[in-house]
């Protein structure tokens, strides 16, 4: 993709004073909003509940299709337009194949500068997102645009499933071991452009990682597949809040080995450096008090835990038997992927569900 | 629904800069950025160009099940929280019932200023969602919602059509008689709150009128369902410029007669006063040269055909024979309902699409 000189010039992440996830409504006020909406019952097929605001949504349209279902959008964590656009597409798109899905629509929600942007940034945003969703093997068939003053870009996608074949959090079972198909980091590292102290450049292998799709089954044998057990994608909660939530749903405890975790480069010495952001510490809040840490682990490690994630990879739950087999089919496709934990049987005596060693 | 005291002070239209529809990146601009982007083949069982952005895509899923999608949010059309996010809701639901679906599926756009509005104002928004969606048969499945720095509000949608039943606008006949289910005049009464010459409770019927679903099947007998040939929602381009996108498409010529339009009580004085938007010039631009008008056509007729809706009523393109027994079906749900012209053969010595008289 050409890039012409006026985007050379901006630097879209200092366009806008909150940067992608950081300017999502936090959970705890949405929490209050929504407990103060009136919610009917939902129809038919449908099988999770609105008034949670869930990122992605079963509904079963027939007894073979379930169409899978979710809406994100947000303002810039990188500079350059085409990747911010593409970065935005994967981690969208990332929640359908979260769910085992294969996306087939897209509808973009743009909202854009018009009177101190170049429209030539606007084109290379859509082209970004354009080109992930053709490689995603889905189609944009409409959206909507409006004029307002800080840019921002979303898609809602729908993609389908089979209603048997729903990969949800909540099929975790004992003995399986734990896969992340993603280095952890970005969180940090987009801090750090955020703060000048990084050019995109310097944090390409993390700009690479967000531009992936999470599109495990193309590269999958069917056997491999049938072995995965459980899925979520590792996003704004960080490695620590998603494992929580998925080992709380999957009534299970996880063991999580701190040495494995897959990272990037400089995810480490970003950390070292203070990129930080609020998300960071509320992710330590919210994870904290189901985590047991073992004193060897550093408390550089434990951050990485909590780094909230843009576009990251995919947790799964796999029989253990399949896990190293699915570690090498991936690994040509998703640099890093690596077992990083496995699970057991439930603790009764505390609530401890993640142990990290 | 209840109010509380902080939402009676504040008048959304005074908060953002443009209202509703005349946010949106204009078609021109829309149009350059759109022709810069390199769009892949659509994928199979899309009918429609994602490269045009349309409003509503139809993806046949399976040979039986069509999904209809659209998706739209704005910023504040009115100052009731209530009002706007049932008439932000209804507006979307829309395009689907315009293309002869039923909707299933929403997912909310929300952007809010959380440091200068009262929470309680979002959950009205979204109750006045929430209440249409209900009425709609629908469910509110998921969305994203973000700190910005102006209120805007809106859903992505699906719904299912039969794919031999879709309403294109590419279907009127010669000999169709043309209905039109709602008054027009929402743009300049919306323009008259905006410039504070009304309050919301003097445009009570437009306010009523643009909260209304265009649920039209729900209340047509299966024969009067047969018998329309095509159909279109009147949104931002008015009477004018949508009448005159379905005789294209249908290569056909219509003869409106401007007396019978049915019209708010207020739409010719707020004309009058010159409440307009930009629209009201734009839409002339764009439909004038298609257009004859008689000379006893008057200068606030004409205006009206121009006059941009919000939530406008469905344009019906129907079997002569029917049209009288779908006015009478519809008359007690849609106050106004009303047969506005017929369809002629094409001419063929002129571009003249739309005679009116």
């Amino acid at each position: 993709m050409m890039k012409d000189e006026n985007t050379k010039m901006i630097k879209l992440t200092q366009t806008v004073k909150k940067g992608g996830c950081a300017a999502k409504v936090p959970a705890l006020i949405l929490k209050e909003i929504l407990a103060g909406v009136n919610f009917p019952p939902l129809i038919e097929g449908l099988t999770v509940d609105g008034s949670s605001f869930d990122d992605a949504a079963i509904y079963e349209i027939s007894p073979d299709i379930a169409l899978v279902q979710t809406l994100d959008f947000f303002t810039p964590i990188l500079d350059t337009p085409y990747d911010f656009g593409a970065v935005a597409a994967a981690n969208s798109l990332s929640d359908v194949y979260a769910m085992g899905g294969r996306p087939k629509t897209c509808m973009a929600i743009l909202a854009a500068p018009l009177a101190t942007m170049e429209t030539s940034i606007i084109k290379e945003v859509l082209q970004g997102a354009i080109d992930v969703i053709k490689e995603s093997k889905s189609s944009l068939v409409g959206g909507h645009s409006i004029d307002d003053d800080t840019l921002k870009f979303g898609l809602s996608i729908t993609g389908v499933v089979h209603p048997k074949k729903v990969w949800t959090n909540a099929g975790a079972l004992p003995g399986d071991q734990l896969i992340l198909t993603k280095p952890l980091g970005t969180g940090t590292l987009c801090a750090g452009l955020k703060h000048k102290s990084y050019h995109e450049s310097d944090i390409e292998e993390a700009v690479q990682s967000m531009k992936r799709l999470n599109n495990i089954m193309d590269y999958l044998s069917s056997v491999s597949i049938e072995a995965i057990h459980s899925a979520t994608d590792i996003t704004g909660f960080g490695l620590a809040g998603h494992s929580l939530q998925m080992a709380k749903a999957s009534k299970v405890n996880f063991k999580i080995f701190a040495h494995s975790l897959p990272l990037f480069k400089q995810t480490i010495s970003s950390l070292e450096s203070a990129h930080l952001t609020k998300a960071h510490k509320s992710n330590e809040e919210y994870s904290r008090p189901c985590f047991n840490f073992e004193t060897k682990v550093s408390a550089l490690l434990k951050l990485v835990m909590f780094d909230p994630q843009t576009s990251g990879g995919l947790l799964l739950s796999v029989k253990a038997a399949q896990a190293n087999k699915i570690v090498e089919e991936l690994a040509n496709f998703f640099p890093g992927t690596a077992i990083i934990g496995s699970v057991t049987d439930i603790s009764t005596t505390d609530k401890k569900f993640v142990h990290v060693e």
